[in-house]
């Protein structure tokens, strides 16, 4: 086996992803944890990181870079943003170090919509990782779509993350489904319910009265209620890809999807459905590329 | 004082308002109770109403009508729909007895949007006790919006209601404000927050993107977090407006506003600012203008 001389970690809200990496970028040994940010009592982070993370991979002394939202102030420390446009260079030039051999990637930040800004925390490992993959995307305007709790658009301009915005759908999904009158414990599997779904998004304006079209139609006796989830994950997936990618400019006739593959493949049924030419990505694969480019040793 | 001789009752999804009426339809006595159809068992409803309901309002032996979700499957029985248009002389035709001397209104149903049936159930009596009130709104098009957990966006017609649409701005703000991001428990009682989620709606497309603005707009630096719930508040009120009107045709120039007193001045505000002239109507009177003019004995 190779020597590991790297450990890399996606170390969200809900788990951390850790994996050690040879001098190639390969993967070496990899573990999952059930240490979300949103677990972690104020000061935790570093000390589960020493007593569980290392040892568990066998990664004493080696140097550590982590993403996501461990650079939180809910995380180790509050990571400071870097502004877009920002590369791969700019996000290198800001790593925050927390502890010996131990530094944590910036979030993102741009101007968003209706003069707020937007933030990222994790997606901008993936998304640059998945340019170091590609050096053919390094030219031009690429949008490239991470699905999620907060998906992201995002607008890449010759290398770099120009701009991007942030649709709240997987979480407007969860509550919906878990809270309010539309709750249900049907799993999200029923094919023609998320098509209907998507053919009542329409342009995906006036979301408030076409999420009560999930309601009327199980209450009006067309649908039954186990289609509910399914019939609500198309709605709001199909919402968003109509009007969401304009506002990082000309609605795009291609797109990138990033992220985990079932997701993805309902992200690529919606778009395909409106003619939007799609391209899938493992997430994954981009977030090790991304830490490794950022945090390999030289 | 005047003798009672109808027991006329809103009868909802959380509360229970019963008011006795004499042969003008003026109040006799009103009394509220905690009995929401939520809170119901099966076969609950008519021994509630029969042991504690009557009593307390001195009715026993009064013809009673009700209007509301107790005419749904979870309340006293499942009333049958009318159907869209439909005036007062629509409901008296399709009231529903369940007991000696109690009948309950009919919901109302109509070809909503994206295929689905809408539906009403409570808001109709308002609706029609309104358009009894005010003999002036009978002849022509008039666009009333009574706000609420589900607004009601309503086209009259020549004293009918001709259709209508159902946004769920309420329960959007209810469940986001309790479980998502964005939960908070400051009052929604920030003026300028509300001003500037009413700015941040733009033209109510793309709303899972605009709801990200009311956590980045804190996360970012550039407001405080007790600020959200009246941010978030103005932000769906003001995507509503923006949006939902015109899926009734025109986008309409005047809005009748019915209902509860504090949300009609949140959406006459949201209203105004987009240069639509509103009135503000009181529910409760048009409510129990409706269950008389449905109810009395002749």
């Amino acid at each position: 086996m190779a020597a590991a001389t790297l450990l890399a970690c996606d170390w969200g809200t809900t788990n951390l992803r850790a994996w050690t990496l040879d001098r190639q970028g390969a993967v070496v040994a990899e573990k999952d944890f059930p240490l979300g940010v949103s677990k972690l009592a104020p000061g935790e982070a570093a000390k589960r990181f020493a007593a569980e993370v290392r040892p568990a991979l066998d990664a004493e002394g080696l140097p550590a870079i982590l993403c996501g939202m461990i650079g939180s102030n809910l995380g180790w420390t509050a990571a400071p943003y870097a502004d877009c446009p920002a590369g791969l260079a700019d996000l290198a030039r800001n790593l925050t170090a927390v502890a010996d051999n131990v530094r944590i990637v910036p979030g993102l930040r741009c101007e968003g919509i209706a003069g707020s800004p937007d933030v990222m925390r994790g997606e901008e490992t993936q998304l640059l990782g998945w340019l170091a993959q590609h050096p053919d995307r390094r030219a031009g305007r690429h949008v490239v779509c991470h699905p999620g709790t907060h998906a992201k658009w995002v607008l890449i301009e010759d290398g770099r993350i120009a701009r991007f915005v942030t649709a709240m759908t997987g979480e407007l999904f969860a509550v919906m489904n878990a809270h309010s009158v539309l709750k249900s414990d049907a799993p999200a599997t029923d094919d023609t319910a998320f098509d209907e779904g998507l053919a009542a998004a329409g342009d995906g304006d006036a979301l408030a009265a076409r999420l009560f079209t999930a309601r009327a139609r199980v209450v009006g006796g067309k649908a039954d209620a186990g289609s509910t989830p399914s019939y609500l994950s198309g709605l709001l997936i199909g919402a968003e890809v109509a009007s969401v990618p304009g506002l990082l400019g000309e609605p795009p006739g291609q797109v990138s999807l990033l992220g985990d593959a079932v997701l993805c493949a309902l992200y690529r049924k919606a778009l395909t459905r409106n003619g939007v030419a799609v391209e899938v990505f493992d997430g994954e694969a981009a977030a090790i590329a991304g830490l490794f480019a950022l945090g390999a040793p030289t």
